[in-house]
C-alpha cells in the first residue's frame, strides 16, 4: 500500500455556538494546517500514487474559498458546527468528488489546529 | 472513521536494567512527548470525537505521577522495564480505564523520546 | 548573554482594513503560535534567566483577554491595524511592563501565523 | 499493537524522465527525511518492538550506497523512475529482507521530499 | 526592531568539488528549506515589515532558476563551491538587490539542508 | 556575518535542589535538544563556517560525558544546578576550548527542553 500527503494551510474565522464549547462559542479563529491523504493499492507506470502539483491543486480548490474567511457566512456551512473533525470531513468529501473512482482505495484529511491538538477524517474511496 | 489527537510531555528519570540496552542502562532520563489519538467511527451532535479540553485532561491525568519522578521509584512499575514502547501502553491503558464504553472505536498513544525516536501502542476500544 | 523562550499560542479573528492586504481585509482568522524571549546578561543565584513557570504565566496573561476572541473587537485595539507585527509588539509591550527593571536587557515575541510566515518584535527592557 | 519508528536522511541527486514529472525531469537533487515503522503485536522479554540502535542501524545500512549518490546512476535503480514512492518501496524492501521473519507483523518506510510533501510505502512482513 | 520572515524550499542537485567535503565532493543532492528574514526599525502607516506575499515573491523570484537544477550547471555559480553558507549569501545579495534602499536594516537568510544543519547569512542593507 | 548550525541531543537525569524549582527538586530526567552555532565575519575558500561533520563531533564529544547519565553524579558539576542556561553554557565553554583561536567570532549554544521551552547561552570567542 502507497500513500501520498501533501500540506496546505488556510486561516479562518468561526465560532462553535453549543455550550459544549465554552470560550470557543464566541466568535474567534485558526489557521489550520492541513495534510491530505491518499491511499493506492498499486503505483501506474509512473511510479506515483498521484501527482504532487495535481494533489495540491486538489487541496488547494477544496479549500479556496473557505481562505480568509468567516466560515459562519459560509453558505455550505449554514448550521453546521464546524469543529476540527467536521471540517475535515467536508474538505475530504470535497477533494473525493473530483478524484477518478476506482483507482485510490481510502483518502484522510488532518486539520491541525494548533501544536498540541489536531484532528483527522479518514474515509473509503 | 474520525481521529481527534492531544499532546503533552513528561520529564522523568530510568533506567534499563537489561544488557540489552547498553548504557540506557545507567540511570539517565527524558522529555517524553506524549500525543493521545482517540477513534471514533461516527460524531456525535457536538460534531467532535471528543472535547479536546476533556481529552487533554485525560491526558495530564493519566502522566500527573509519572511526571517530574523517577520511574524506577514508581510502584505501579515496580520491576517493569520502562521501555518507550512499555510507557506508552501503560498510558494507553490508564486513559482507556477512564473512556466511556461503547463510544469510542480504538486509541494511539505516541511517546517521542528524541527527534529521531518514537513509539505507539494502539489498542481496541 | 542567556535567553529564555517560552511558547503558547492563541486563536483570534481579525480583519486587517486597509488596501494593502487583499483577502485578508476581510474577517478571517489565526492561530498565532507566540514564542516569548527574555535576554539577560548574568544569572541570578539559582541558575536561570527566570522560571519557565513564571515566564509562561507572564505569557499566558499577556494574551488571556485575546485568545478566543475577535481582535477587531478590542479596545484596547480599537483603529489598529492587528498585523503579525504589530501583535508581537502589543504582547511584548504588555510582558515588559510587568517584568522588574534593571534585571532583563531585552526581550523578543514572535508570532507564527502558519508555517510558512512569522513575525518578531524586539526590544529593550 | 506496538509500532517503533527512528528517523534518518539522505541527500540525493536523481531526475524524472517521464513527461508527467514537468520540471522534475531535469537533474535535481532531494534531502529526503526517512521514516522506518517496524510494527508488532506483542513485545518480547525486553518490552521493545525492535532495538532502536538496531533499527537505526538497519535504515542505515539500507540507504548508505544511495546517500550522497546521483541515483541515476545506481545499478539497482537502472531505468526506474526513482518517485518517492518507490524510492519508500526500495528502502522497506530492503529493510525487510534483513528482518528475521516470524516475528514482526508491518512496516512502513515514509520519505519527506519536502516540508509539503511525503509519500509512504507499507507491506506485512 | 522588527522582523518579518518566509519560508520556501529549492530541490536541487551539486557537488562540492574540493578534498574538504568527503562524499559531498560526488553529484549528490538536497532540499534546501530557505528562510527570509527582513529587519526594519520603525513600521511604516500599514504595520507591517514588508508584506508577506511581496517578500514570498521575492524569495521565490530569487531561487527560481535555481529550483529542480544542477547547480553545478548554473552560469552564476560556475567555479563556486556551492555549500550551505555560499548559497545562502547568493540569495540574500539577489533579494538585497531587489529590496528598496533606506527603508530596511538587515536579512538573514536560513539554509536548512537536513533536520540536523543549517546555514544562515547575515548582511545590512 | 556567516553562522552554522548543528543539531543533536542527550538523555539525562538530573535534579534542581533549590526551592524555586517547585517539582523539579526531586529526580526526574530530560531529553535536551541542542543547537550548536558557530558565527565567522568570513568564510575560507573552502566556503564554510566551519565543517558540518567536525562541528557534529565537536558538539557529540562535548556531551558524549553527559548523555545516558545522572548529572547530579558528575564530577564537573558537583554543588551546580544544572539548569537548562547553566548547561547551555557549560556545552558552550566545552565547545570553545576546543576550537582555534581569531577564526570565528561568536557561539550559540541552545537546549531545548520540551516543545515549549529552551534556553541559549551566547558567548564571544
Amino acid at each position: 500500500m502507497y500513500a501520498l500527503t501533501v500540506r496546505d494551510h488556510m486561516m479562518v474565522a468561526h465560532s462553535l455556538p453549543h455550550p459544549a464549547f465554552g470560550p470557543a462559542q464566541r466568535l474567534h479563529g485558526a489557521t489550520y494546517v492541513i495534510e491530505l491523504t491518499i491511499r493506492r493499492e498499486r503505483l501506474g507506470e509512473e511510479g506515483i500514487v498521484i501527482d504532487i502539483g495535481e494533489a495540491t491543486t486538489l487541496l488547494k480548490d477544496a479549500i479556496a474559498d473557505l481562505d480568509y474567511t468567516n466560515l459562519d457566512d459560509h453558505p455550505d456551512l449554514a448550521g453546521v458546527l464546524t469543529t476540527t473533525e467536521t471540517l475535515a470531513r467536508f474538505i475530504a468529501d470535497r477533494v473525493a468528488g473530483r478524484l477518478p473512482g476506482g483507482m485510490y482505495s481510502a483518502m484522510d484529511v488532518t486539520l491541525r489546529e494548533h501544536p498540541d491538538a489536531w484532528a483527522t477524517y479518514t474515509r473509503q474511496l
